[in-house]
């Protein structure tokens, strides 16, 4: 008699833990905040167009839009940064009617380097302005095709190293160089990843929080399916959305006993979803788990004005509050609505301010608590096969064309 | 011996529809798409001011914002449209500076007349610019506070009717008013909406499509409790946003057993997201429905051109393809994809273009799509109790401060 399973037991946090510390040998996220970002510091000093228009899209553009929009407001920008991400033609159209060309460098990010949406947009591209050396740089795999036209044509390259993948790549070239190319301030970046990073691996605080919470998700995985991500301000918009595809991504997958797994992220926006998928969390299926993220200092002192309303008296004890206050209380109120419900796991995670250190911190924080749920799940973290088949059905249905 | 129960069986089509019928006449929603709409298109006629701001949350703001994302590029507008709506002050601070307030008709709009992230805004453009019958007009129910405030003001109010709620408000006042003021045709918005209505509810093609819908999507809601719409067109990024409060806020309710109910809606983007949820759908767990949304008509002719990238030669056999074309293809891919699967439910809608008529139609079949669904579950998708425990509770920590 023998036994044959894949059979997955609740591993503990050691053991775990043990297994995150032998894949940062491999898998090359992980030691992206120690890394010397002298050349992208130095390549950015000489530019001197005005405008950066980053074609690209999923991983090559996601994380870069979450720290951008979280910053853009509060920072004197040196540039202006644009994304060409779809090829819905009309987005493509308009978003470039706005943008002068000739004042421009184009960053081409495709890790595989032959993505089509990427390159289809790039030679479109071509049609408007004249490409050369001086007005793009590419950001690719060391031995991709579009590195190779990179060099045939002497422009200058960034490289993702080849065991970073697209989803956990903002930390390198992919991000970095767009950043640091409109002013912001990705020592401060790094410096914030890197706090995130030692508190982890020091088994300290991050350890602690960062495997209780993977653990939990994974227990009960089956009950909670869904996790929303509630973000008390606007900045956060793109950090929902890179979440999405981080959370999406990876632990969607099949596990080792061949069974589909997955845990469904949403992003919602605070006080805008308050008004309308707070009902669905309140009174819905309990199918969810609610991360409530808060900015503790928004920096900014707009107040609402003691002006009275004929008629609408009754709101005068608004006066003299603090947008910033009331966007807090706000997220106070709806942490208050569910931990009264009790039956609904709700975490809070504040994070200082909106600077640099605050959002690159929280986006390491949740590339580890990925890695740590996809150790629990016994999954791959790293790989995207159905995104990869679907690729191929699409080259299928425009080779036919040709 | 007697029984008490509220066992809630499946009805059948016939049942619901007449239950439709009936709610007719208390439900304003459904008759909107009949309405007088030249009181909207005499005042839009009369104003002068080259900017609309309109003030509002949730219900107040997202189907109007649903319309005018979606065409708002390919029309001519006489306007620009902006939205205030949310209380995060960098938001408030960054969407102002871009606006000459001087030249801005202020539209403020709120069911209740008292939402406190509308009056706060509203108050402190008091403090930014003059406020009075010249510039500002409001959207509200007849008895509200805010409509006093109008009245005494001398300003000009339209009204939402009592029996129309927030999130199916978009073809009253609250979504026709700013619409028709930048310049969208109005009277094709509604005779989209109305081709909907008038096939419903003469039990023809809408009927049998949205009533066999509503009756999958409800039995099998324990075992896919998660709607995906996949749209294949930027221009629906607003659409989702709508889509998302509709079916959230409304499917999401404690039904007449006392048990907790709710379809979760997600919204994402192609082919942008086909790089990152698609992985999650077609290797994760099969808790969700995936409806494809794809324009066939984008009326633009943006093509790949036939530029040769040395390195990049094998992706030549995109030359000529249009991006209308392409992004058609992906949507076709991804479908592919799924049904491949068999076992995801998949279903497609095609609108026609990019159009009013075509969006409104897309808007108002969701509508009844919810209410058809609400009746299989024996929810009430009219009513938010979760939306106002939580408001209450806000004006408690808000109370204490003053």
């Amino acid at each position: 008699m023998h036994y044959t399973h894949n059979f997955n037991p609740t591993i503990s946090d050691e053991e775990v833990f043990e297994q995150i510390v032998l894949e940062k040998s491999s898998i090359g996220y992980y030691t992206l905040p120690l890394q010397d970002i002298s050349e992208y510091q130095e390549y950015a000093k000489g530019v001197k167009q005005s405008n950066v228009v980053v074609i690209g899209i999923g991983g090559s553009t996601l994380g870069t839009y979450a720290i951008y929009k979280f910053l853009k407001h509060s920072k004197e920008l040196s540039k202006k940064l644009y994304f060409l991400e779809t090829t819905d033609p009309i987005d493509i159209k308009s978003k470039l009617e706005g943008i002068d060309l000739e004042d421009t460098l184009f960053v081409v990010i495709s890790k595989s380097g032959t993505t089509i949406e990427t390159i289809s947009i790039f030679k479109y591209i071509h049609s408007l302005v004249t490409i050369d050396a001086t007005n793009t740089v590419v950001v690719t795999e060391n031995d991709s095709k579009l590195n190779l036209y990179a060099q045939k044509n002497g422009m200058k390259s960034f490289t993702i190293p080849k065991n970073v993948g697209g989803r956990f790549s903002v930390f390198s070239a992919v991000g970095l160089l767009p950043l640091a190319l409109v002013g912001i301030d990705i020592a401060e970046i790094l410096r914030g990843a890197r706090g995130v990073y030692e508190s982890f691996f020091a088994k300290e605080e991050e350890y602690k929080q960062l495997l209780k919470k993977a653990r939990f998700f994974v227990e009960y995985k089956n009950k909670f399916n869904i996790n929303v991500v509630f973000s008390y301000s606007s900045r956060l918009e793109g950090f929902n959305k890179w979440y999405i595809q981080l959370w999406g991504e990876s632990l969607g997958k099949i596990d080792i006993n061949q069974t589909h797994q997955g845990l469904t992220p949403i992003g919602i926006i605070g006080p805008i979803d308050q008004h309308s998928f707070l009902q669905l969390i309140v009174e819905g299926k309990r199918d969810k788990t609610v991360t409530v993220i808060k900015v503790e200092n928004f920096d900014n002192d707009l107040k609402i004005p003691p002006v009275t309303l004929e008629g609408l008296e009754e709101l005068d004890y608004l006066h003299e509050i603090e947008f910033a206050s009331l966007i807090n209380k706000q997220a106070d109120a709806t942490i208050t609505s569910i931990n009264n419900l009790q039956d609904i796991p709700c975490d809070v995670i504040t994070i200082d301010g909106v600077c640099e250190s605050a959002i690159a911190g929280l986006m390491f924080r949740y590339e580890l608590l990925t890695s740590l749920c996809a150790k629990f799940m016994y999954i791959d973290a790293y790989d995207q096969p159905g995104v990869e088949s679907g690729k191929i059905i699409l080259k299928e249905k425009l080779g036919k064309k040709v």
